[in-house]
């Protein structure tokens, strides 16, 4: 539970802004469900939940047992089942808010993560198939994911991409426990831990070799001699149609997203919903993902609203990070502390001057504050004000002394509207 | 439990900037504390809660009793005091968030309300004593409340000023279930209640008599006369210190306010941290109040960093409502469906344009998505676009019918510059 104070809590608030309004742009219109839901909802939505996992209260007036959200998206996916399932498609949809989620590894407390992100449910293709619309889909939601990024100032992002259904239908035959210690494994693309744990058993050497199945970046193997190796591999087992639908995708995404894109074959982080293809966004900084998403056609079903589905999400703490990595910021718009000399014969004069420029100022989009002269450049440096003005009294009228606080360059001026081009330019 | 579908989420969310940007613009920074929070904290702010007016949970990880806030104000105060206690003062905050409360009357169960405020702590006059200082903070916040509600359209709106220590320190020798029964016939101003509620009792009559003791604004009884009325009712009680301050604030309100203020004398509602100005501001619609805030010198102190305090919040809902009634609405962006004809022997080169017009589009603010023409218009309408797009074909190249959709205004445009001009104009 983290507090986020006044630069930091400005930063990611222009963040969301900067990330919400380039989803907009591109046709994905904002819902905002409640910041708690009924468990029912999430678990129909995301499986039965390990109940440490799960923040879940009674609702004290109704009975019911609600939970804080680990996920948005069954939430949006009950929205669109019941109040939207009847617009025209595709339904085009985006959020932000916080989710729940328990921290990975030896500390197993809760954290608070907030993330926005996109939902295209029944995705119409301009021509063909179901499965061209649904390839339409994908490569509308992962070009979104690259410009987003790339909007961001996060030029060395890429995208992984995989298919939900390669490593699940392989491990699908084995015992649970074993099955997700595997899973464990492959996340780590530790094949050697994979053939320990598989040893003796049917297809054990396939499943190894999806750990090694990565690459397609620049400087990589390329994706295409990846999917050649797969090919072989995976003939003839319940992966091979998976690794179809993944190769038409990538030959598609190639030659239509930026220099993004790179292929893992034994991608199994994420939710048990995912269907289809499956993609993490990672950029250097954070050490792990800034976003995830993929394609989950059977949840809407779940909902009685049966629909193709595709989305993704930013997880905005790590965006943040890669963000600073990257040497990109979000500076503050300019601001200005006035400090008023208090206490002298002439305060009711200073006080009209000062008003009238903290009006003029606030009125041409500064941020003004009147302070006391005595700690006024303190004032402004404690609460990253850009300027720093000063009445310098005079006869006839006060001239205003400006101080641009990063550079130190001081002007003088006459009048409250220049003082605000000046502070402004 | 209430879903925002597109045109309210997106509007709620103009909204909430708007509120935060005016915030900003008088030097109030933004801070973001986590979502839930420690119910011990919570309970050192607000006092020992009802259980039933709490959603409390377990967090598995570390045993620890969390809560979802009924209020903000007692994590900001944490905030202050254990990370931002020694920056030079007045401390100037503002956040948004949802609080969780219970419902009054009948229907008990808790609802989500989106709230955003301003806290002022440690507040610096200009010159002179703690309690000129403390009227300047009463004094700024309550012109930061006028200005927003004026800032959001809502020319209506009135702030009905009190003070905590007035109606409270008359029920204080009451018993606890008795003054409760009192207080609540205060706030909906039934004096024949409280009449009947204390016969007998020594001060009935003055309790009573507050209840009437209210107007101040336009066509009301002034505010001067009001305090008159009042002097001799609560002469020798304990009321009588909070009356002199409340005329002092009332006198210097007046000269420096817009008329918006009027004068409550038996204001009880809110939170039991306030210790002295008061107020809740009312705007025609909603049928309860749009903001509320006072003054609460004492809790700081419980979180061991003693400052004086100020602050309010507006109610998101309630203010969307008050707008609402008032005519005032955010108006959508422009935004643009493409219509691409499908299946044609053109369709590479259609598609070609499209996305040019698309990408044109975007570069200049304007949302663009493409949809098959079959249909187009039902997407545009359905998914509130302002604008439709045609690419009507022709031998050398294509030209862009443009419609307006709200007033079915069609132009003809032959490059996207163009078009994006005439949507933005």
């Amino acid at each position: 539970m983290r507090d986020l104070l006044p630069e930091e809590a400005r930063r990611r608030r222009a963040l969301a802004r900067r990330v919400l309004d380039h989803f907009a742009l591109h046709g994905y219109q904002l819902v905002t469900p409640p910041a708690f839901e009924l468990a029912e909802v999430l678990e129909r939505g995301l499986g039965t939940l390990d109940p440490a996992d799960v923040l879940r209260f009674v609702e004290p007036g109704s009975g019911e047992v609600a939970a804080l959200r680990p996920d948005m998206t069954p939430q949006i996916a009950r929205m669109v089942a019941t109040r939207l399932g009847r617009e025209p498609r595709p339904i085009r949809l985006c959020y932000e808010g916080t989710i729940v989620r328990r921290r990975q590894g030896r500390a197993r407390r809760h954290r608070q993560m907030p993330q926005a992100g996109v939902e295209l449910y029944g995705a119409v293709g301009l021509q063909g198939t179901p499965a061209l619309a649904a390839q339409a889909g994908d490569l509308e939601v992962l070009g979104l994911a690259a410009s987003v990024v790339a909007s961001l100032g996060l030029s060395r992002a890429v995208l992984d991409l995989g298919h939900a259904s390669i490593a699940r239908s392989l491990l699908a035959p084995l015992p649970p426990v074993l099955a997700a210690e595997v899973s464990d494994a492959l996340g780590q693309k530790d094949g050697a831990r994979i053939a320990r744990l598989l040893q003796g058993r049917d297809g054990a050497a396939t499943i190894a070799a999806l750990s090694d199945l990565h690459g397609g970046g620049p400087g990589e193997v390329s994706g295409e001699a990846l999917l050649d190796r797969a090919a072989p591999l995976l003939a003839g087992t319940a992966a091979e149609g998976p690794l179809g639908e993944l190769r038409a995708l990538w030959s598609a995404a190639r030659d239509e997203l930026p220099a993004v894109l790179r292929l893992d074959l034994g991608e199994v982080r994420g939710f048990a919903y995912y269907t289809g293809a499956i993609f993490h966004i990672l950029a250097p900084g954070p050490g792990e993902p800034i976003g995830a998403g993929g394609r989950y056609d059977d949840l809407l079903a779940r909902f009685d609203a049966p629909m193709p589905a595709v989305g993704f999400a930013l997880y905005l703490d790590s965006v943040a990070w890669a963000r600073e990595a990257a040497g990109v910021i979000d500076e503050a718009p300019p601001s200005a502390v006035i400090a008023a000399s208090s206490g002298d014969h002439e305060a009711t004069q200073v006080t009209q001057v000062t008003r009238a420029v903290v009006a003029a100022l606030r009125a041409r989009g500064v941020a003004a504050v009147v302070q006391p002269a005595e700690g006024a450049a303190e004032y402004a440096a404690a609460w990253h004000f850009t300027h720093l003005v000063e009445l310098v009294p005079a006869p006839d009228r006060a001239t205003l002394r400006l101080t641009r606080r990063a550079s130190g360059a001081v002007s003088e001026h006459t009048d409250a509207g220049a003082l605000a081009l000046a502070i402004n330019s």
